[in-house]
């Protein structure tokens, strides 16, 4: 079983000693709990790459918006160690709020150009409580490396960019979206899901395929991509709203004309479940 | 004489050296240069309480508006690295621009209710801009302990605030300001003022005596206050424009009712100079 640390204090402590004991290299995989299959890839990644793995289990609550499922978002700690004991993982950190936010933190982060668009626009704050726990998290850690899943691609850019303007002693290591076999990407909030749903949801998943083979057959401009995979969405059952859908190039940037390479990224409501997912242009032979 | 860095890289390497070689607790002075008697008690702050102590030197463009003296600000590293040698500093790192910005940053952080007052309020980013380097700074140098002038008071506050919301491993330590024997506080700007626009700043301090003289006879009202010290400053000749003077409490909330250990804050332009001071209300015995 991986030690398990609920103060800062202590897993502060835990880190210094494992500093000085050789000088060990630390992976560090931030999540929010009830890990999947996605959150096993990163840590197996993260025990690959360093001689010590830590896990921190905590739901941010600064990066839920007031009418978000912060209340709702599932957890289960006793099966998450579990987990992290198969992945033999070697230290789990999972706070309080009472622990990380004695005081309601008054720091607001913004990075121009990627904190104020898609997941940003639409989910105001969203960002600057992303930044402030991963800050928070790497002071607490100090890990060597972090491993960020490429499911939340704009996040993975947000925190590579956090890292590179404020020159943080750490390597990010984004790790592949992993799908369930009928490509649906994996989510702590597919447990939201009622199975008719869950079969709705295969739509994100197929619009990009439809947009892989639109872009073969010679179609590089975004809008009408856009406006494809929207129709395409939007004809399934129980889609009840998309929040967007866009094109954008690796580091999100707006492109003219869609090539290898490129991001399709979108959020979309399936009953009351927000999924997000996003798919590297090139990425299929359809 | 100390060892004079240039690249991070390279300070980075002998922090780690220090780190591994007996765990030496490191002090840290930032600073913009031209070193006064102000900065020479911050080093030997840090000297008391540290095995090494490293001072930067660095002019940061973030934190300066378009318009401001950026270019004008007075540099002399030769002088400034004898000053160190005299005060028997370890280390000193002077990177240039390109060094510390190959590209330009697009975090912003702000402070609610803390970079958004005063200062902040008249210069626009300007803190973002500190807090920016300071953490870029924090980062590279990682010190046990890092030394602040209550000079830049609202800056103390900001970076407090910063290390407290971002659980950054080091202890601020704040240093009182040192004033001439006239008791104009000591400023690498106060270089740009002609002998007579000296005279007239000289007024701000005397304002904070006349304003401990009225709080003392009974006087606790704010906005009283502030009126009889914008009175007696803008009296003076050369006295171009007052941006504000405020009275708050020690940890820059808004007062109803002026008490000991309460901060005056102004800022004033005196001829092209543009001057900030403080003042902690109890200090004199008028």
């Amino acid at each position: 079983m991986p030690t398990l640390f609920k103060k800062i204090r202590e897993v502060k402590n835990y880190i210094t000693s494992l500093k000085c004991d050789g000088n060990k290299s630390i992976g560090f995989v931030p999540t929010m709990g009830y890990l999947h299959e996605g959150h096993r890839r990163l840590i197996r990644e993260s025990k690959l790459q360093n001689d010590i793995t830590i896990v921190s289990i905590y739901v941010n609550p600064l990066q839920f918006g007031p009418a978000e499922d912060f209340e709702r978002y599932p957890r289960d700690l006793e099966r998450d160690l579990s987990v992290c004991a198969e992945e033999g993982v070697d230290a789990v950190f999972a706070p309080t709020d009472e622990e990380m936010y004695p005081e309601k933190p008054l720091v607001r982060i913004e990075i121009e150009g990627l904190t104020d668009i898609m997941e940003g626009a639409f989910r105001p704050g969203h960002f600057s409580g992303v930044c402030t726990v991963v800050l928070k998290l790497f002071n607490i850690i100090r890990p060597d490396r972090a491993y960020f899943g490429e499911k939340d691609y704009q996040q993975l850019k947000v925190v590579q960019r956090l890292v590179k303007d404020l020159s943080i002693p750490v390597e990010i290591v984004p790790v592949p979206t992993v799908r369930d076999e009928d490509g649906l990407a994996l989510s702590s909030r597919n447990t939201y899901l009622s199975p008719e749903e869950r079969q709705s949801a295969l739509a994100l998943y197929m619009s990009f395929l439809l947009a892989e083979k639109l872009i073969r057959s010679g179609n590089r401009d975004p809008e009408q991509l856009v406006g494809a995979i929207r129709d395409f969405i939007s004809r399934h059952e129980h889609v009840k709203r998309i929040d967007y859908v866009e094109i954008r190039d690796e580091e999100l940037r707006p492109v003219k004309e869609v090539k290898e390479g490129d991001r399709i990224l979108l959020a979309v409501w399936v009953g009351d479940t927000r999924l997000i997912d996003n798919w590297r242009v090139g990425d299929a032979q359809v």
